[in-house]
C-alpha cells in the first residue's frame, strides 16, 4: 500500500474531497497507482490529512462511482483494472465560430428571398406572449407525433377553406420543414420506390428521395409541367409535381394534366402523387387554383404545404397530407418517432391562423408580392427584344427566356454580377448526373438551346428592383 | 358555339366574373361543353349577360390560367381537351380530432416523465420577449443548416464546463429531438452499418437504425455495462451506448469498461460509438461522471445530448457531436437538408443557456429530484426483503429486482395496476425480435429470470410518491 503524497490545499477554493478524488484518478491515470493496489482506509487517510474521514469518503466513493477503484468488503479500497487509461484532451481554447462573409453583390435577385417588412411581428410577440402565459405547464409536455391535434384542426380548415384540400385531421402529419417531411415520407413509404421528377426541380428533394435509396427519374417538362409521355414509358410509381407553380419554371399546371397524372396514379395500386405546393398562397391573377388534392378521389395525392415561405424559412414547420391507405404504414414505420415541432410553436401558429392574422398577412403579402411582380415586368419592358418572360402570375420569381440561341447563361450571369447583380441560371437547377440507378431518365433538355434566367424580387423593395434592373438594363442590352 | 345559360345572380355576394367562371367551369365538369368547343367571344357574352365585356375577361382569363379553355388568336376561346373529369370531392364535414382518454391510473410511476412545476416560466416568457424584440427581422431569415454559430457556440463552452466534452462548434449539430438526430446520424452514416445495441435498450434508436436497413445486433449487459466479450465476436463497427445511466437498467459504465470500448473503436477505422448522454444532467451523488467522449482521442465518438429531458420534452432540441472524419460525411450527405430548429427556438436557449440560467435551473431540478429519489428508496424500505434497488443515484427512475425468481412482471405490474399504480416491467423493453439480418444477436437476457420493475418518480411529488408506495406496498407485500 502507497502512502498517498496528497497535499491539500484549503485556499484555492476546490472542495477538498474533490482534491483528493483528482489526486488519486490522476495517480491511476498516469499509472502511479496499479491495478489491484490497495488504497489507504478511509480512516487512516483522514489522520494522515488532519481532515474529516466523511470527506475521504466522499472521494472514495465517486471514484468508485466512475470504477476507478472498488470497495471489497472487509478488505477496503482496490484500484480497479481499468486497461489503457487515456489521458483526458487538453483544455481546448475553443474556436468561435464566426459568420462566413458572403461574396457581396449590390442586389442579389435570388428566387428564394422572401420579404420580411410586412410581417406582423407585434401580433406575433403577442401571441408568443399570450401562449406562454396561458399555457404554463401544459405547453411543455409532451405532444402528439403528428403534432398536436388543435392545430392539424386548424390546418384542416385553413386547406378546406384555402386550398380546396379536403382531408382529416388524421391524415395531417406536421414537421420541423419540408425538407424533415421529405425524410420522413422515405421513411413511411420504405425502400424501393421508383420516384419521378420533372427536370428542371426542386433539387432538394431530388437528394433527399436518392439517399433514402430510391430510383430516381428525371422526366422532361412541357408547357403543361410533367410530360405524361414520359412518365408513362417510366418505372416510375410516384410522381412528384408542383402543379400551383412548378420550380423552376413556373410553370401551372393547367386542368387536364392535373387529370392525366389522377389518372396515372390511379391504375396501379401503389402509384402516388405528391404534391409540394410550396408557393400556391401568392397568384397575382385571379382566384388562385385549387390543390390537385381537391380532386383526387381514389386517395392517391400527398400534399405537402408549408409556412416557411409564407411566413419566414426561420419558422420551421411545415405538413404534408398523407392519403388514408398510407396511414397504417406511417403507423407501423415512422408512427414512434416524436414530432420535430415545439407545442409552443405550434400553439402560436396555431393562434395566428385560427386569429386570422395569417389570412390577413398573406392578403397583405399577397398585395406586396403583387406589385413588385408588376414593378419587375415594367422595368422588363426594354428587355422584350432580346428576351420573352415566362413563369409570371405567380410565386416568387420570374423567368427570363433569351431569344438568341448563342447566348450561355454564364455569359449572362458573369455579366450581371460585374454590375453588381446575382442572377441564377436554369442550368443551377438542372439534375445532370446521369442517375445510374433509375431507367428512363430524359436529361436531354438539360441541354436546352436557349438560355434561362430566374429574376427573383420578393427579398427587394420597388425602387431595388428598379436600380437593378437599370443597372442589369445596362450590362446586357 | 353553344349559347351560354348563365343567369347572374346580384344579390349573393359573388362577384360576377366568379359566376361566370363557375358556371363554364361546371358545364365542362360535367361534359355539357365539350373538348374543342368554341365558346362566345367575351364581348357577345357580355353584350349577351349586359355586364362589363372586362367581367367576361376576368372570368376568361381565370379559366384559361386553370387549363379549362385555351385562346387561340384570331379565332377564340375554345374547350381544352381535359380527358375525363372527377368532380371535386363533396363537400366535408371536417371530424374534429379528439384528445385520447388515456387509461387512468391514480399514479403513473412512468420513467419517462420529468417535472415541470419549478421551470422558471417567467425567466423564459422574459427572454422569448427580448428575443422578439430585439432581432425583429434577421430572427426569421434562413439559419445554418447545423444550427445557429451562436447557439453552437454557447452549446461546445456548456459541454466543456459540464461534460467534459471537447470539441469545434463546427462539430455541432443541433436538431429537432433525438429522433430527429438519429435519423440524420442514419443519412451521414450512410448504408451497410451494423450497429450493437444493449439489451434493455433505448428501444426507439433501435427503430430508427432498424428503418435505415441497418444491421442490429443486440447484446446483453453485465454489471458495467454492454458485454464487451460479446461486441467483439459481433460483426458490429457501431456500438451505441449510455455510459451516463444506461436506460432502463440504470448501469453506470466504469472507466475501465469505457477504455475497453474506445480501445475497440480504435482497433478499425470506421469504427465508432455512440453516447447517447440523455440524462447526464441528473447525478445526485459525488460529483457528475465525465462523458465517454471526454477521453476519446482518436475521433471517434458521437456524442449526443438533448434539451427535452434537461428542460421539457415539447422543447425539440437536441444536438449532437460528429467526431471530425464525419464532417466531410455530414456535408455531403445531409448538409442540404434545412436546419430542423426554428432560430426564435434556437436564440431563446442561447440566451437561456448563456445567462446562466440552465446551470441554475439544473442545480434546482437536481435538488428536487435528489429529494424525490431519496424520498422512494425511504418509502423502498418495507420492500427490501422481497426486492433489491439497482440504478439509483442517477436520472430519473430506479429499477426495483424481485428476490423470488417465480413472479412474473406481468403479475406484479396487474396487482399494481389494480390498487391504482402503473409500472413498468424491465421486459417492455427488451427487444425481442430475433432480428435476422443481424448476426450474434444475444437475447438469452430478455429470459432473464427474475422480475424487474422500472419506477419513475420525476412527474410526482413527494407526497404522491408516499401514497402510490403506500398503495403499491398493501398490493405486492
Amino acid at each position: 500500500m502507497n502512502e498517498l503524497a496528497i497535499t491539500l490545499d484549503t485556499k484555492n477554493g476546490t472542495y477538498l474531497y474533490e482534491q483528493i478524488y483528482q489526486y488519486i484518478k490522476n495517480e491511476i491515470v498516469e499509472g502511479k497507482l496499479s491495478s489491484k493496489e490497495r488504497l489507504p482506509s478511509t480512516r487512516a487517510l483522514a489522520e494522515h490529512l488532519q481532515i474529516a474521514r466523511s470527506t475521504v469518503e466522499l472521494a472514495y466513493e465517486q471514484l468508485v462511482s466512475e470504477g476507478y477503484i472498488e470497495a471489497k468488503p472487509y478488505k477496503g479500497y482496490f484500484v480497479c483494472p481499468v486497461g489503457e487509461l487515456y489521458h483526458l484532451k487538453k483544455e481546448q481554447v475553443i474556436k468561435e465560430e464566426e459568420k462566413k462573409t458572403e461574396a457581396s453583390y449590390l442586389f442579389d435577385l435570388s428566387p428564394n428571398g422572401i420579404e420580411m417588412k410586412a410581417f406582423p411581428f407585434s401580433t406575433w410577440r403577442k401571441i408568443s406572449r399570450n401562449v406562454l402565459a396561458e399555457h404554463q405547464k401544459d405547453i411543455f409536455e409532451p405532444g402528439h407525433p403528428k403534432g398536436d391535434s388543435a392545430f392539424r384542426n386548424t390546418i384542416c380548415h385553413y386547406l378546406y377553406s384555402f386550398r380546396g384540400v379536403s382531408c382529416e385531421p388524421e391524415q395531417i402529419i406536421v414537421g420541423a420543414g419540408n425538407d424533415y417531411l421529405l425524410v420522413l415520407l422515405g421513411k413511411i413509404l420504405g425502400e424501393h420506390q421508383k420516384v419521378a421528377m420533372e427536370n428542371p426541380t426542386y433539387k432538394r428533394a431530388y437528394r433527399i428521395f436518392s439517399s433514402a435509396g430510391y430510383d430516381m427519374i428525371t422526366l422532361p417538362i412541357d408547357k403543361n409541367g410533367m410530360s405524361m409521355e414520359h412518365l408513362k414509358a417510366s418505372e416510375a410509381n410516384i410522381a412528384y409535381v408542383m402543379p400551383s407553380h412548378q420550380f423552376p419554371t413556373g410553370v401551372v399546371m393547367p386542368i387536364g394534366r392535373r387529370m392525366e397524372l389522377l389518372k396515372w396514379a390511379e391504375e396501379v395500386k401503389d402509384r402516388y402523387l405528391i404534391e409540394d405546393d410550396y408557393d400556391s398562397e401568392f397568384r397575382y391573377k385571379g382566384k388562385p387554383i385549387q390543390a390537385l388534392q381537391a380532386w383526387d378521389k381514389k386517395e392517391k395525392v400527398i400534399y405537402m404545404g408549408t409556412f416557411s415561405k409564407s411566413i419566414a424559412p426561420a419558422i420551421r414547420v411545415s405538413f404534408m397530407v398523407l392519403p388514408k391507405p398510407l396511414l397504417e404504414l406511417y403507423e407501423k414505420n415512422a408512427g414512434f418517432l416524436s414530432s420535430t415541432v415545439s407545442r409552443i410553436d405550434q400553439a402560436i401558429l396555431n393562434e395566428f391562423i385560427a386569429g386570422g392574422h395569417y389570412e390577413r398577412y398573406l392578403n397583405k403579402m399577397r398585395k406586396i408580392y403583387r406589385s413588385k411582380h408588376d414593378c419587375l415586368l415594367e422595368c422588363l419592358r426594354p428587355f422584350k427584344h432580346r428576351f420573352h418572360i415566362s413563369g409570371e402570375n405567380a410565386g416568387l420569381h420570374i423567368v427570363l427566356v433569351s431569344r438568341e440561341k448563342g447566348i450561355s447563361e454564364e455569359r449572362l450571369a458573369k455579366t450581371a454580377e460585374k454590375a453588381g447583380i446575382k442572377v441564377y441560371g436554369m442550368s443551377d437547377y438542372f439534375i445532370k448526373e446521369s442517375v445510374a440507378k433509375g431507367q428512363g431518365n430524359v436529361c436531354a433538355d438539360a441541354e436546352d438551346k436557349c438560355a434561362k434566367i430566374l429574376l427573383g424580387y420578393a427579398s427587394l423593395s420597388e425602387e431595388e428592383i428598379r436600380e437593378a434592373l437599370m443597372l442589369l438594363q445596362k450590362a446586357w442590352l
